[in-house]
């Protein structure tokens, strides 16, 4: 159908996620017509990736830097850790922008049936990081599913030792929602979670 | 929110169509996460783009060879030429696998409010073709739209002085949908266009 660089790099694109051969063919397209600077920036960008990017010794976190520069800033309150699955979960705490401690991101939840045992979530470093840094609360951000609730109550059961406060986000119906197309499991935890007003 | 690096990439990758910035964010992530081998292979091929394809100077497709492997490909009908828009149409001919001539890409439509006028659609060069490849029939597969047709007619006139059988593909119902869902423009196009059986 088409050249063999066209090919490959069709092919390649289609490797990632949520886009399928239509929507590659129509981006291998836009950059066969698009500036020819900006395609060299661009592919030269995705190229020198694995080399610029490090996973952080101390919170787990994807950076150009280790520490990150989240772990660096002075300015963060090193006594108060939010706990993560995933990097994209803590690009989200971030943006929020309220958030000013630090990070600790599992990549993974605890889940026996894929093969994620305990051992397989850092949580030795967390322990340590508690214990070093004189932590004072630890916020489980895990996702609320079943999975997430294990991985937070493991998280509190490995830290007990260290007499740190564990807490966990709240779960309920999402700011901006509509309550009738809200499902009846998270429905079910925003009446059990009430608070008094 | 994150690192240079990655900041940078998001901004490239979401001045790509249909990617915003959260697709962009997206992306990132997994290619952060994903096998460096392939990561290094994508960025280079995207950066290698711009170097390994060319315009072919027969029939204007983009390809990595000059003639594209379609105008050098002996097995294939110089008589017969197939004229589109863009190169995703050919692409979307070829797919079909019964087409077995040759191509002409416009890289536009007639469209005066536009600023495209007929200097910019390379009919120059296909009037050239026409006439030293003695070709018998040209097809104009641009869409069936105002632009489209004033294209059709503006290519009929151009070549008129050539005596070469100028057609165009059949506007209708598309294959397998419902004629309750069909608009109405299409309809009476169908309607127009019936064929005695």
């Amino acid at each position: 159908m088409s050249s063999g660089t066209i090919h490959e790099l069709t092919a390649l694109l289609s490797r990632l996620p949520g886009i399928g051969k239509r929507t590659a063919a129509r981006l291998v397209f836009h950059l066969l017509d698009a500036d020819t600077d900006y395609v060299r920036h661009l592919g030269a960008t995705v190229a020198a990736l694995p080399d610029k990017i490090f996973r952080c010794a101390i919170c787990g976190n994807l950076d150009e830097s280790n520490p990150c520069h989240l772990c660096a800033d002075p300015s963060r309150d090193a006594t108060l850790i939010c706990v993560v699955e995933r990097i994209p979960d803590l690009w989200a705490v971030e943006t929020g922008g309220t958030f000013r401690g630090r990070y600790h991101v599992l990549h993974g939840l605890l889940s026996p049936l894929d093969g994620v045992g305990p051992d397989d979530l850092n949580l030795a470093l967390l322990h340590q990081n508690v214990t070093a840094q004189q932590v004072r609360e630890v916020i489980v951000a895990t996702r609320p599913s079943v999975e997430g609730e294990a991985t937070a109550l493991l998280i509190q059961q490995t830290l007990a030792d260290t007499g740190v406060a564990v807490s966990r986000i709240a779960a309920g119906v999402p700011h901006g929602s509509e309550i009738e197309y809200t499902d009846a499991r998270t429905l079910e935890r925003a009446l059990a979670d009430r608070k008094a007003m």
